[in-house]
């Protein structure tokens, strides 16, 4: 048995991982943190975690932690987390940081976006970025993942196939992702109450996100090429789900069929992608608490676009249920063991 | 491995029989019937069920079917499932009915109240009400489970140990319940339609709803005499869950506490019933996707009533989660496998 | 025109006010008041208040409020209210109070309710419980309001008629209410953030809530004789609506046509209530932002219970929208200005 | 008075139509027409009409009709509307069409998209695009008015400005819209069922939507040369509200404060459209009910693309309301005549 420690554990992905690991046969949760709510009982907060009756939130001491648990969680704010990664992965233990601070491998871009300057470069360098799609590999040897965003993961997964085999027009990919309520977190913020957000729709953050430089990353990356993209999210009055549509002008004329063939190719042995047959598409809906990515593709011949829209739970496959697809690979676990659950529908 | 056939599988406790036995480990669905959709894959119509992807739906052919299971889950319109639960029980199958037509012992009543004759007694009288926290031992040696209504799971859960302790008044109790749309079933019904439920809220089938007598059988049971509730549905615009709260004045004084050790001792090993601590309160949320029934007490002494609130998902603890729970009794499998899971909040 | 000022206008009763006034005829709105947002712009927090552009907040400054207004529209915390109430209301102000501070006619149900001493018993003896179906001649010459709170609203009004009739057993009324989360408030707090309350439902105050003592008061004097209830609100995810479940065991055999006459009689003259045609029964969705209260009747003879279902929306008939009837009342313009609109359905 | 059929009047936008005329001073509804619910009282079927309690849908009879009134609303399925349209015109009524047979002026794109043949040329020939910012001064003048798409109205509201300025690239212009569930009708259909849309979110229409040549044709008339884009609908788990987000790549480099003086100039003297502030983002709980268009820009100068987000409420600016302003123009009213309302919020 695996001994967990999730630092941050009271936020929505905190307890997302609680839920996923409750059923997970190799690990044990042995630590959560939380400073506002150290001293109470997770249940008492949670109800409905009724399996951690005796689990109780504790500040984030260090040295205490590192007895508890072999593998670490964190699910800190920005900034917060980039001290305590280091430490933990400092003191040889085997992190899975849910903040941004370790996913972009140029520290000046995390300068320029974040507006911090990052001070650990050493365990930065080691980083791998968690998405077992492209880096299955490197992850199954790292011990410090940086779980990618949400936004990140359903755009990267969106265009990973049509760049990799170059039939892009690389210069105008529009990314239009639309996100549920959870992704702006648990907190009392007037601006996510119940009564603004329901029945309610807004874009934000235009031009400024700042998912923006992690998906220009992995793009580029996949691309082999400098990408640069309009990415904009909006806020869903949903509880979860992010549904991304790109819209990427192709390079020259293709066939929907070979299309499609690519996509299928790419993600035949991806227990967690799943291309979608011609005319259906996806609906965040049939994805709600599982780690699926759901892919749907329509090529318009008038404008010769490839229009994309990839699905996923903002906090399963965009945050907790990704950390421990990347726990199963560095632990060599079943790949899949503890996201089998299918969606909760409806 | 059990062989498993569910009857109606293309209505939402369908579906969600197919998610909860995904993952059990003792069984195999093998056949699933629906008249409408009979040819088409599962897939086709649920694309969250990726797990069944080789799957397909068929008409409801007795003959055919028997072959092909052991255990039958009917999902049928009250009704429709006399013929066929009895058919199948004949056949010496383990059944669990999921509809009304076998949940009432005295068919005068349920002639009454469903305008039908029941033409089936033998196996009538073989039946017995799946309410695990009530017939368990019965449970156990039965071959047909009428499984339980919804909001009687709720409102039964809530009075139990209450009854049996008598410490109510029984002339006057008010059951009023409200439960999430799923509970109307899986249609194309301007009823049920969006725009006419969102944003909205209202009672329905006062005094006539058919849920009643099966409350007032049950309850009677536990009090050893003849009652007559007030029970009133509502319609709440979420997909799942239904709030119970239950007026029961109390025949005599007694302490708040009093009630509350004979909750904690009526449930204390039932593994899907929690009563909350004081001041506690169920929400549907914190059962959603469940087989759990969350109990909540209040006693009020300016006016000597007890008020109890029961939280259940009418689609898990009050539909395909019982089933699943009483057929795991009826094969000896441990009570609570495929159970296990917490909810998904948010 | 009407000088007009409304005192707390940020939260989400002010907002209804300058909805409604803003098509109101004969009145003026002067001046906003708001401790929070002080010299900004209403339009900067409401953008869809688009009538006032040039109407900022300003702090209680109560001096010069005095310059400003001749009606004052109070929407302050109780407590807050008591003092500022008094204060206009000697500087022979007409004054309409949405707080709780002067509905409850015996200070020491005040007191006991509240917590606290209430300091201005000579204005609390003028006050005028704002319930225009019952008190509209005392409001046409009142100067001071007590506008009642919203669960009292629609459970009074459903209650009226059984009660002046003497057709009920009033030993075990039942009220069990059930309000859109706007009822809360407007305000940053984690219980009312939207992952927290949507998909959710949940009973709150079981036994305490304050709303409790006032119902009572009203409901004893239409019945004459002192009646204690079992009063429950729940919180429903949506923005507005209260619907109230009343059950009143009747005292006698009396016809459901007899029961329906004593209630269309009643309100026949009134242009806000409308009872429903035998079988219909309300939603809240067909009262949303009107002044309406629509009430369904059901006399259950195997209970002997008359069934009392009451639908408004909870910041019009429940709060904003009452307010302005009391000051057409008080005023002597036409009762129904500003309040002609109907539901926004869907 | 003038006198109004509403034919097509038991869907949302015919019943949007009755709430909007009810308070409108110069109109009287004396027929509303409706097949499947002729002989029914308009109140039976939509409680909260309560002002129409004497008006009662008859089958559209076209010659009892002309006796009845003066200006035809025609909420018509498309196809069927182009016979009723053309009836009426030529008996010299005045006309605002709100289906879709008229609004496109090549007959061939009619054919291409709509699969039908327009058999009425000479009406058409007639019709104006009844978008009061682009056309006022003809729809002053006109008898027969083709009352604009929902999503088209959020498409060309919010390129006007830039396209007439000659500022873009139009080579790739991307309309990302998102609309409430009222826009899909008023039906019994699955697919628009509560438990199906609720917490769901969906493209759909991909490439083929029939709005796509309504919003290219008035695109191309503002550009003067021909527009092609690439539009995708979205169904948002909401009443009501569109929400289009507009990706418009500049022709060259220009200041943000330039933009949005064009925005500023283009609509300062038009009575519903609101250019916000810099900064500040539409969200449709702002424009919920009403007549309004909100615009937000941002020009994100890292990929010199201009950022456009219109939102309106698609039965009132997208339908209804747009109809009623159209109107107004037609019938000299004042502009602004049953749509001076504001938000209902929240």
């Amino acid at each position: 048995m695996l001994n967990i420690a999730i630092c941050g554990a009271s936020g929505y992905t905190g307890v997302e991982l609680l839920r996923i690991l409750a059923l997970h046969p190799n690990v044990r949760v042995t630590a959560v943190t939380s400073e506002r709510s150290a001293g109470k009982k997770v249940t008492a907060l949670f109800p409905h975690l009724g399996m951690y009756s005796n689990l109780e939130y504790e500040p984030l001491d260090r040295e205490k932690l590192l007895k508890k648990a072999d593998l670490f969680f964190l699910a800190l704010p920005h900034g917060a987390s980039q001290e305590a990664v280091n430490f933990f992965f400092q003191e040889k233990k085997m992190v899975v940081d849910l903040s941004a601070d370790y996913r972009l491998a140029d520290e000046s871009t995390y300068r320029q976006w974040y507006g911090l300057e990052h001070t650990y470069i050493p365990a930065l360098r080691k980083a791998v970025y968690g998405l077992p799609e492209i880096y299955r590999k490197r992850i199954k040897k790292a011990r410090l993942i940086a779980n990618p965003g949400c936004y990140p993961t359903s755009a990267i997964l969106g265009l990973m196939p049509a760049l990799k085999n170059r039939i892009l027009d690389t210069a105008h990919i529009v990314i239009d992702s639309k996100s549920g309520t959870s992704g702006a977190g648990r907190k009392a913020d007037l601006a996510v109450s119940f009564c603004e957000v329901n029945e309610g729709f807004k874009a934000y953050g235009l031009g400024v996100h700042r998912h923006t430089p992690e998906i220009e990353q992995e793009l580029s990356g996949l691309a082999g090429r400098k990408i640069t993209v309009n990415f904009t999210p909006h806020l869903l009055p949903v509880d979860r789900g992010i549904l991304t549509t790109i819209y990427a002008p192709l390079a020259k004329k293709i066939s929907p069929e070979k299309v499609l063939g690519m996509y299928q190719k790419a993600y035949k042995s991806e227990p967690f992608v799943k291309v979608l047959t011609p005319g259906a598409l996806p609906n965040i809906k049939n994805v709600r608490g599982t780690n699926f990515c759901h892919i749907g593709l329509k090529l318009v011949e008038r404008t010769n676009t490839l229009i994309i829209v990839s699905a996923i739970d903002n906090l399963v496959k965009g945050a907790s249920g990704q950390a421990v697809h990347n726990m199963n690979l560095m632990m060599g676990f079943s790949e899949t063991e503890g996201l089998r659950n299918m969606a909760l529908f409806p």
